[in-house]
């Protein structure tokens, strides 16, 4: 029986963190390490309200880094589930610094992170299908396609030959 | 005047960390993001040594997670750089785990993180070419490029229809 | 001159926090002074948010804990300036608890912080006056009279007979 | 059967922490919610003292901060419960900044905090009555009260106009 | 001019920690390393007490764990400083794990730390000389001469022949 | 049955920590309790890769910080096991500063730990002998003998006049 569909926002989750000392490297700004675990959280949060099991990281798509976030500066981060394929679930995660001394807030970067579903016994499971409503999330629902392919075609298990969408766009 | 060209091995670190319990996750298992934050780290550390100026993270490429590592076990890195590009280096990662109580070694991901170094007005700042010496050295320095100009066209940077190398794999 | 209001919801935050092992006692619940101090976070990027400045934690209002938040559940926190007395501000902090796998969310608890906006030389600053909009908003906007009274009784900075709010209640 | 008194002395517990860089704010003075945190924990080892069974903070009453303590100094904290009442504790815990470069020891706060004892259940189970010894611990022993009646009015469980002793205040 | 001396119990310290889950091993005990990171906190207290000016750890000498300290139960130590010498001082800690359900208190171990003082310039600076007032305190004071010459030969800093005091207790 | 021998460079092991904030005192240097918990867990991994049994700290000798450690810079951690006596090993462990921004490179500390082994019931288990096969390993290996009369005077455990080997040294 395929589980009941959940809407795109229903899994949607906030995080605001206080960049503190112990964040910042040399220059007194948010190290991405520490930022990519907060990212992972934010994540496993969205993952696990969507599919109400308990889940784990299975993949990050790539990833880079816009602009240095500040000791002092707060991390705004938004995350939600974009598409479920069968037991895995593809999040995307957008990332802000926030300067609220001057007012400021500035684009830090966005990710896609991939959390697979988990049984009792630690076997993949099924996941509710995601509903998208806005045209924003049905942008981001029919992209997770073509960005599956890129990851299978990364990962070694898919042969670029055999992914038509992504190969349409190198001709 | 360029700077004088470097050892990929002498970029070289490994880390070893113990899991305890506030990296895991209800499964018993190292958090995706703890084991981000360390990857962040071994990088840091092999960028600063090829480079010897402060650095930062720029991005970091596909990674996936392929065996979840225990709490008590032993995460096991391994990094150095691969390649540069001008302001930037390549970094090639591999992480084991290690259950010592069964003499188990077992993979957990390999990934690419891009550092950019830095000089004191935070403007990016010419590394030192990188000499590959053994074959596998040579074999990541060739596919640096390759890996770049996916990030590239991952990033919006340039167009697929450019990306020579990539294109003929689709072909 | 005086500031310009600021809107209540304009100093809005919500934080959501996942309850790790390290932060729970031997229930396996999430220990009440870990919860306060993620309040504290809550409340001073409420504050920061309304004022502009850097401020600090003056007070904290009688709080109790109503229900435990489990290991590995979510705690979702919100929080905003309810109303300004010259240079401080209270906030007002509503506390939930998220156990996703069974979505199930609980209270945990409320709490009023008193925070102060402090200038380059450390000493207390105007800071705007907060402007409420929603019924709810009202409410908290004028209740935060009688609330400050009470804490001027219980800091020994007023006596009970000159808190006329206050006495009405109890004769 | 009633368990058998214990001193108010028995209890007291002292705590030394070391302010570190990520315990302090912008201004580099210790966050409250930290000290909250310390002081939760110094009320947590004061009850289990008293009681001797496994306990959980149950409310904070109001508390003011009135002195920074700075990164690097000292934080002291003295805690011991004042009065039990039934299957719950009041801890009164007063915490002091110590600046031993400077010889100098200023009052941070003090604080009253109610654990509540629970047995194997998870259920509220008797704790022994406090034996006050010194006039100091008298006089904090009968304040208990009047404090836990304000505590009652202020969670909504008891009518000012039944709170004998607090409505002679007012009048 | 040489400073005034001290009395040996102004410098003394007492920290109480709680054993959490992060701090422990595969067993459920305190992990040995977080322990001697709290004998060194505590040792610092004690010797920025005792010359109130900035001092760092110099060396530990040996230390035997007796009993390990369980998950939830508390770690009791206590410090001061026994002897100074010229601009170093050494510290005496002891340390008990307190099972508090159980009312039971057991030895953990003991150890001495030397800390240096130093000056604006990071130069060792004098300190004052430690007057002991208990027999336990003068018993402490005297054996830390020969504790003294210990460290030295270990240090390699002293021929085991020219150690008098030791030397009487081979032959 | 006695368990087959190891060599001595099986149990290996190389960590590399970054010198974070929060790990420095007022002078920006390591701290040493910070320090010593590190050297802990090195010591750990490499006594469980000598017996793959759990096993925990059973004592530290003298050891004496040399350097002061930087923030930012690298602390590199060597740690094997040196010589096994029944149950209990011993651990020598080597540790250099690295700022790799100078490319200088800076001797902390060394250190022999002690680990016993345990059984599932938490008693004391044989752990296989050493195998030493370079020079360095074959001195270390001879040097423990000695190591371990000074250990056990020093516990207590042992009469001065009955350590031969030590007291040839004095006379």
């Amino acid at each position: 029986m395929e589980p009941k569909g959940k809407k795109a926002n229903e899994s949607f989750v906030v995080m605001n963190e206080l960049v503190l000392p112990n964040d910042t490297n040399v220059f007194g700004n948010l190290m991405g390490g520490r930022l990519m675990y907060w990212m992972d959280i934010a994540a496993a949060m969205a993952a696990t309200k969507h599919c109400n099991t308990p889940c784990m990281t299975a993949s990050v798509d790539n990833l880079s880094f816009k602009n240095p976030i500040k000791l002092g500066n707060v991390v705004h981060i938004e995350a939600h589930v974009t598409r479920a394929f069968n037991t895995s679930m593809e999040i995307f995660i957008k990332v802000w610094g926030e300067d609220n001394l001057h007012q400021y807030r500035y684009e830090s970067n966005e990710a896609y992170f991939t959390f697979v579903a988990l049984d009792p016994n630690h076997k993949p499971r099924l996941v509710p299908p995601v509903i998208p409503e806005t045209e924003r999330e049905q942008r981001l629902f029919e992209g997770a396609l073509r960005r599956r392919q890129v990851r299978l075609i990364l990962g070694g298990k898919m042969k670029p030959q055999d992914a038509e969408e992504l190969k349409a766009l190198f001709v």
